[in-house]
């Protein structure tokens, strides 16, 4: 984000993509079509799903992919790096193919959500960017909506900027948040960017800057007498700044004939404060002011003080919701499931490991969601290689890859693949749909799971299933392994 | 970041700066000059103490103020800004001054780390990014040097920008913890924009592009025969990973003199892992042969290891330390202390709470910190208005400002001011060090603290005192607001 700093994003890169990329090409490997799948393993937060986010700054990314003259200096200077590398890199272009989920999308652990097929090089030169964008934005499209499902309809404002890591952190943070259900954010540019919407009032700073509390709130009303939410917690919430906001009110806004205006609470504890605060502004006349609270607030704070009673009409969500505080790091990873060999036959590949969940799917794939016909609701999930096809107009049946005697036969379904072509011979062919679209398609997909997955506390096990082919292929690969 | 929209960080602000700064415009407080205050109220993981950073991006932000006509477009759409105002903005400078610890610096909960003065709008504005900026870095060189304190001595490399939360987080952050104490990062643009150095050799999906993992080996050892680090745990890490290594640096580097090398664990149990390694190297004449490891560390986890036993060399510290994962916040807040009247004399202001610990301190202050001249270590802070000075050649007595009967008579002591200015009348007069040197000055500041204060469970309370007079003041204007 360092707008001082002219920063190419084709360098934020690991180091080992250039060096491996140095030796494929050192090996005669620059042309072996390869295939890497980015998922995730386990649901932030112990949750039931995430909401896939952050592709069209990938796609922006891929779009800019170059090395500068000073990026190819910086590497000659590293003396590790062959001058016919350089300058191929000089040269760089994507050629490749991506296929992906669209933004907003639920998704679950380890379906592809991504699939590069490009050239060695240019495929293993994406890795870092491509997880850092979807892993970011996932997670706080993941957290925004729980906390927006918390919230009960009720509306939720983004404002963790100053807490955020870093710029961009803010930035598509902000935009993230956005998707998973928030309403706006404090954030300017992410507004005058991508057209998040943007909004604020005051800070306890304008409160002290005048001689006393109600001048501050009546200068305020007079400067934005349709804009006015009154922070009253500088000095006493109840005592002191209720009572001068319904001052203001009365003074400034009354004689205009506005009834639309709103008090924060920034401290103190908001259900004893908002259902006091809400008893005096309705008995002054004042029921349609809005009631926001800003302090430290998640989706377990807001389900209590609900709970409590609390009287609450939008909530301002900063530090928690920004850096995703409860568990802030979303684990997508990039894994080579295929080559091509000289002829174009697909040769599968696999990651062993000794924790069974670690072992990669091998070959190059594809993934179906199942809805039933009847009530529209996601029933299942169901990778297969790329070739296979489901014919939804019959019975299937699909078990669990890690507990194969529990099986279930889909009826009355229908299949929708979940990933589409992005890009094809490093052409764009993925329409970028408007930001306002991607949240109310993400709402609407979330509301075809079942409330069980969407529990907070041990949510059920939503199902992601192998075809047949593609766990014989497995299996075969395995045995190979150890044999 | 994006390096593909052009956005300007000025911007980057809460939306309430600037509707508060359109207020002070409209109502005559366009030259009312404020001083604000930037301090943190914990240290995060609840250490003894804080790294402070991100000064450098701070001041690069601050010289880079401007509003573009696009801005400007942008907020007249909003219909709540005069044009008088977005005129104003349209030639927006910066006129004000900055103090500020240097990065590096250890410091500690409610003692300012930054101060502005500047006209109410221009210091409101740059709330947002300032904070975001010190929240940030502070947060990253805070945890690098706790994970280097575990480490011992042993190099750290940062390894998580696919884990950051956005492009920013990962550059800049890999830029903090080379600060706090990594000795690189695998981040490639952090070496070219920012001077830290990046390294690194082979991921998986290498092993995997050979038909075997000897050859994958033997390849890499051919083409970088003096950086030669093989990641051995694709397949079996012990029984077939360290044998493979072994045949390959005997067949390549053997022949050529090399006994420089490493290898490299991603997974599995690094205790028992790393002493059977080590034991395999030792015994087939590879002694130099460097362990690094790589999964899921943080300083936990490394002292553990080392406690058990662990021989390694270096760590690899990836999404732990790139998202501070264990408390992914600092707290960083931006509070009016002071303004000035009409003839420039300083009107002390002070910020309310119920909670103790969140009423601030009054007026225009500078922070000492206490050498004893005998040990040159640290003794305690020393908070006192900005006309005040401190005596060095005699003692002095303190005492904490919330048990105010614990008090400390200071005796051959340095007196060394905090803050230095950085901004002047707008203009900057600080020269920025070199990030070796902030490194190196980290480094050395660290070891001015006793142990008791770096432990990492219940550390020791540092000293953070307040002058008599500072304490005089907060007192009449805690009981002038009760009265």
């Amino acid at each position: 984000m360092s707008a001082n700093k002219n920063i190419n994003l084709t360098m934020l890169c690991d180091f080992y993509e250039l060096t491996m990329g140095n030796g494929y090409f050192e090996n005669g490997m620059t042309d072996r079509i390869t295939y890497f799948d980015i998922f995730y393993r386990q649901n932030p937060d112990n949750g039931g799903f995430a909401i896939a986010a952050g592709l069209e700054q990938a796609v922006e990314y891929i779009r800019d992919l170059h090395f500068d003259a000073d990026d190819i200096e910086y590497l000659r200077g590293r003396s590790l790096f062959s001058e016919a590398f350089l300058d191929y890199l000089a040269h760089f272009e994507f050629t490749g193919d991506i296929w992906a989920v669209p933004e907003g999308t639920p998704i679950f652990p380890r379906e592809p959500i991504m699939t590069v097929r490009a050239p060695a090089i240019q495929a293993q030169l994406l890795e870092t960017y491509l997880l850092l964008t979807l892993n970011h934005q996932s997670l706080i499209a993941t957290k925004a909506n729980r906390i927006c499902r918390a919230a009960e309809g009720r509306v939720v404002l983004e404002f963790g900027s100053r807490r955020a890591q870093g710029a961009d952190g803010a930035i598509t943070g902000a935009r993230a948040a956005y998707i998973g259900g928030c309403a706006g954010t404090a954030c300017t540019v992410s507004d005058s960017v991508y057209g998040v919407p943007a909004g604020g009032t005051m800070a306890h700073s304008w409160v002290q800057m005048f001689d006393s509390e109600y001048e501050a709130f009546e200068t305020y009303c007079k400067t934005y007498p349709t804009n006015a939410t009154l922070l009253v917690d500088t000095y006493n919430s109840l005592k002191s700044g209720v009572p001068n906001a319904i001052k203001a009110f009365n003074n400034v806004l009354k004689p205009l004939g506005i009834t639309n205006c709103g008090i924060r609470f920034d401290s103190g504890d908001m259900a004893y404060l908002t259902r006091k605060a809400r008893e005096m502004l309705d008995a002054a006349g004042w029921p349609g002011c809005r009631i926001t609270v800003s302090n430290s607030l998640d989706e377990r704070l807001i389900t209590e003080l609900l709970l409590q009673g609390a009287k609450i009409d939008s909530f301002g969500v900063g530090e928690r919701l920004i850096t995703a505080k409860s568990d802030p790091v979303f684990g997508g990873v990039y894994k080579l499931c295929a080559v091509e060999d000289a002829d174009g036959n697909l040769i599968p590949k696999i990651k062993i490991s000794e924790n069974l969940g670690k072992i990669t799917n091998p070959g190059f794939k594809k993934v179906y969601r199942f809805y039933n016909r009847e009530t529209g609701m996601a029933e299942a999930d169901y990778i297969c290689l790329h070739h296979e096809t489901v014919d939804d107009t019959k019975p299937l049946e699909i078990c669990d890859p890690e507990a194969r005697w529990k099986s279930k036969v889909m009826e009355n379904f229908e299949a929708r693949e979940l990933l589409v072509p992005i890009f094809k011979g490093g052409k764009l062919v993925y329409e970028l749909p408007d930001l306002k679209d991607v949240k109310r398609y993400c709402a609407y997909q979330v509301s075809t799971l079942w409330p069980e997955v969407k529990r907070f506390d041990y949510p059920h096990n939503y199902y992601v299933d192998l075809s047949e082919e593609l766990m014989a292929l497995k299996d075969k690969m395995l045995m190979e392994r150890r044999g």
